[in-house]
């Protein structure tokens, strides 16, 4: 066991989140940013500049980023596919951007259509003008333990892209279980896996808690000293009873966790459940977090 | 890490999970038993013999043991408070039975009115004449990890009444985290110190999921080598969104988790989640458990 003192959460509600929801306003993200903001957070993913054919939910992103009340210390980012993108995201004062590509091929091509190889390619660009403009890049890899097309994919395959994001500029690397399929020991043989070529501090994990195992693979984690956590606050990215909903683990489940192991979050979790009832109430529904709901007042 | 090669699931929902639901039917009851006895378990909780008065959805309990079609080589026991409750057990056909009491003073005392050591007392006539008649009897211990009344409970105090359970004659004791606030750590400290005293065969676990745990708990403790697990079909045992629901850990999650770590659980998972959609329409709502949404048809 080689559990960390402290851990650091990136809040991924505000994009991963509310981009798998239905559309709230642009003053309810405003509002969500501000008041996370205030929790103890240090690195809130505030939005995504991808093209709003795609992806509605985020086609605001410019203004929600240009009208929150920035805390100095919190790094707020956002999402760019490509060289457009990066340039908004510059002009929303984005602190850190993020690239994304999938460990298999098959959901590579379905989900950005082209192959892993292209989509490196096609990110060379964007990290080199995020690099002139010191602007760190963070790399999202998909599909970490499962696709839903190629089916399990290897450790050794995650690796292999993990190690070549970190060569072409990525400071981190989120290791995603997209479909949230993956339990303990195969996480735990992954992880070894990426740690044969990235040390550690270089990892963060991003568990989607749809098939329930999400907090069991991030105990798995910080027992192998992962000490950066993906998780979005009311666990915003999909309905707890939609058929297939994405579900991002509830960072309130992973802030108890983290309590419990008597491992520091720096963020507080009685504030960070408040937030996360505000943003259910504008999306109309409860929390999708066991946490929020023991601690919400009746 | 020690995880055993094979688990024995006993299955709470008949009884735990639905004396904490609204009330349903004779009928419904019998139904959910008969679909449990055909996916492979081979401990089926199927009712509690107490008073109607303080638990009136378990007022049919004599009607459903005596009406379900029992299948060999399953257990089907039931909960027994005191000597009449034992009485009524056996001509209901019980194989087993299970008593409980609290690692807490002040849970033990609210709960059922005296202390833990008056409880003991109560308890032996109960265990001598179940002996009598070779029904084995279950402990159920519960408040392992907090008391809602007492706070954190010491792991020594956990490890003395699970040893006393043992010495009156308990074959097994159940040690509950009743309101599902344990962590994975504390766990690990109860059970490495129950442990101590007890044989690990003699140990399951009951986890309830308030606080999103209980799957991380379990998984903690497969790894120390326990090979019996409480839990409840479609997570029976209190509505997701109900404050202080008590919400037993569903069975279906627990079987995922077991199935992705290699653990043979002799259980089918697919037949026991249709029993679980089954019983969660009777009680008009969804069920609980992440598993049996994900494989739940549209």
């Amino acid at each position: 066991m080689n559990f960390p003192h402290q851990v650091t959460i990136v809040e991924v509600g505000a994009r991963d989140g509310l981009q798998n929801e239905s559309i709230v306003s642009t003053q309810d993200k405003i509002e969500l940013i501000n008041s996370l903001s205030k929790t103890g957070l240090t690195h809130i993913e505030a939005g995504s500049f991808v093209s709003p054919k795609w992806v509605p939910q985020m086609a605001d992103s410019l203004e929600v980023m240009q009208n929150i009340k920035r805390h100095s210390g919190i790094i707020y980012s956002a999402l760019t596919p490509n060289l457009r993108g990066l340039e908004q995201a510059l002009e929303a004062g984005a602190n850190q951007v993020a690239i994304f590509t999938s460990a298999s091929e098959g959901f590579c091509q379905k989900n950005i259509n082209c192959s892993i190889a292209e989509s490196l390619n096609r990110f060379q660009p964007v990290i080199e003008l995020a690099q002139k403009n010191n602007i760190p890049v963070r790399g999202y890899l998909s599909c970490v333990a499962d696709c839903p097309y190629d089916g399990p994919t290897k450790p050794e395959q995650v690796a292999r892209v993990a190690q070549t994001l970190s060569e072409i500029g990525c400071y981190e690397i989120s290791l995603g279980d997209t479909i949230g399929t993956g339990t303990p020991l195969r996480i735990a043989r992954m992880l070894e896996c990426v740690q044969n070529t990235l040390p550690i501090h270089q990892l963060a994990v991003h568990f989607h808690d749809t098939w329930g195992q999400a907090l069991a693979n991030i105990y798995q984690a910080l027992s192998m000293g992962i000490s950066t956590l993906d998780s979005s606050v009311a666990g915003l990215g999909g309905c707890p009873y939609a058929k297939g909903a994405s579900g991002n683990v509830a960072t309130e489940d992973v802030l108890y966790l983290c309590q419990g192991l008597g491992i520091e979050t720096g963020v507080d979790l009685p504030l960070l459940a408040q937030t996360g009832w505000m943003i259910s109430q504008a999306l109309g529904r409860q929390p999708n977090s066991k946490v929020s709901l023991a601690l919400k007042p009746n």
